[in-house]
């Protein structure tokens, strides 16, 4: 079934204690779908400025991403982030953020995109969010990324954006924040409570949970000695979800879990190389692979 | 097959950010005995004063303990510690540690305890824990926890321990600070090559990792809203893990993994309540069905 991904199309600079990479293909729409590439077609919606290096689009359109959505606007730039990580490799500071072309009007969905099935609103206000939304025509499935800053100054469009979707995917410290619960799993219920039919805590190197009416799940972290830039890890991991449910054709709670079992993978990858580095190596065979040895490690 | 814990006995004052108990029973010892008592019958070897509650040694007898290696000094008092959790109940300070007996001589192991199988060694200096491993005779297997003060203070008996037994359990930042690593699979790898056949490393509300040579395990912690008390998860765990194993009567890998994962459940019911009050609530039967509730939250 048809996946629609509308998230950010961006430019790196990224510092580890050890490296540092500059124009580093980025954001959240790039991760996102390349990560669902393995499972099944994907449709891009983006914006990036002119200044913005063919041949990654060429890259995406190869690994069957329809990239008609991603507008390129003449005499603007691309959307850039540069950011370091602490010696931890977890905790980041974000040292620069140029929205250019992010701070204009968001792009309008190709007609072509409007009747996806499965659709995942990557992170922006939710107020653009929710103009995507009115854009949809019968999805399936929709689910959506927020972030800190959407919880704290536009937490009213959030809450009503939550009403409108099934399933919100966010990050242990959003969670709390969004609820002012301290108890992760408490929050995630009351999050649940807001309106949506599941949710997905991530936790980053701890894994992620499932929370839907019915059902809990708990996936760990796969582990990983190489971290060489976490950069996208989340976006991955929603990608990879996503891409799987989409494939399934299904919506079930027991498929959500398979593509986070997925999305885990694909992230552990992620994180081995800048930018999409290590995920150029992967083919879902050995991704298939890594899910047996991951089941050996988890089911008891 | 027999086994036998070596551990404090503490009468604890908690603090939590809404509640206070005094006079808990407490210690790594107590926590142990009464986890493992589900599965197997107990030795236990540690040392308190003569102000130290009767009815808590009856209701250990009565657990299957047997206490003839709790040596009950006259004229002295019982270990105590005071602590005070943080709003997040992970976090904790010691108010006050009164060593009491626990600072004098240790307690020397009964002749019917040092023929043990199966032999855990609560957190001591690693040069007590020595003294205890030799009085021990043909045990099939032994493990370990251990704390930041014994990594800082006294390295290298430690390191000597290692080398001598079978297992070690300890948490993660422990497990950091022993090997200097921040990934926590590469420390778990080093601390395995110290001399282990296996590593358990506690990672609190987020689960524990398995390692031997040829396996790794990955347990989540069982999700739990009620967080009462924190105190002596970790011990529990301990507690439930060597408890299966001594009961199955193997040292397998598989079997170490089924015994982490009671361990988990245990410590989930531990939390829920001050000292042993939930553990008292608990028993095999439950056990069994929360393992399987377990099972369809992380089985894929």
């Amino acid at each position: 079934m048809s996946l629609l991904i509308v998230g950010s199309v961006a430019l790196d600079n990224i510092l580890t204690p050890t490296d540092r990479q500059d124009n580093v293909l980025g954001g959240a729409g790039t991760y996102f779908s390349y990560a669902a590439s393995f499972f099944t077609p994907v449709q891009l919606s983006g914006v990036v400025g002119d200044d913005f290096p063919p041949e990654h689009l060429q890259m995406l359109r190869n690994r069957n991403v329809d990239i008609r959505g991603v507008e390129i606007r003449k005499g603007e730039k691309t959307f850039r982030w540069t950011g370091r990580y602490l010696e931890n490799m977890n905790d980041r500071e974000t040292l620069e953020t140029q929205l250019n072309v992010l701070g204009q009007e968001p792009p309008k969905l190709p007609q072509a995109f409007t009747n996806a099935k499965y659709v995942f609103l990557g992170n922006a206000p939710p107020s653009v969010q929710m103009k995507t939304l009115d854009q949809l025509q019968g999805a399936d499935l929709v689910a959506a990324d927020t972030m800190n800053l959407w919880i704290d100054v536009e937490r009213e469009p959030l809450l009503e954006l939550l009403q409108r979707i099934d399933g919100l995917v966010l990050n242990d410290s959003e969670a709390k924040m969004l609820t002012g619960e301290l108890n992760l799993v408490t929050a995630a219920k009351k999050i649940l409570e807001m309106g949506l039919r599941f949710v997905v805590v991530k936790k980053g190197e701890h894994g992620s949970l499932f929370l839907s009416e019915h059902e809990m799940y708990l996936v760990p972290a796969f582990p990983t000695e190489t971290v060489v830039d976490p950069t996208g890890a989340g976006d991955s991991f929603a990608g990879g979800m996503m891409g799987y449910l989409a494939a399934s054709g299904t919506t079930s709670a027991e498929a959500i879990r398979t593509g986070i079992v997925y999305g885990t993978l694909i992230a552990s990858s992620t994180v081995g190389g800048f930018g999409l580095d290590r995920l150029a190596e992967l083919t879902k065979e050995r991704l298939d692979e890594k899910l047996e040895r991951f089941r050996k490690m988890v089911a008891f």
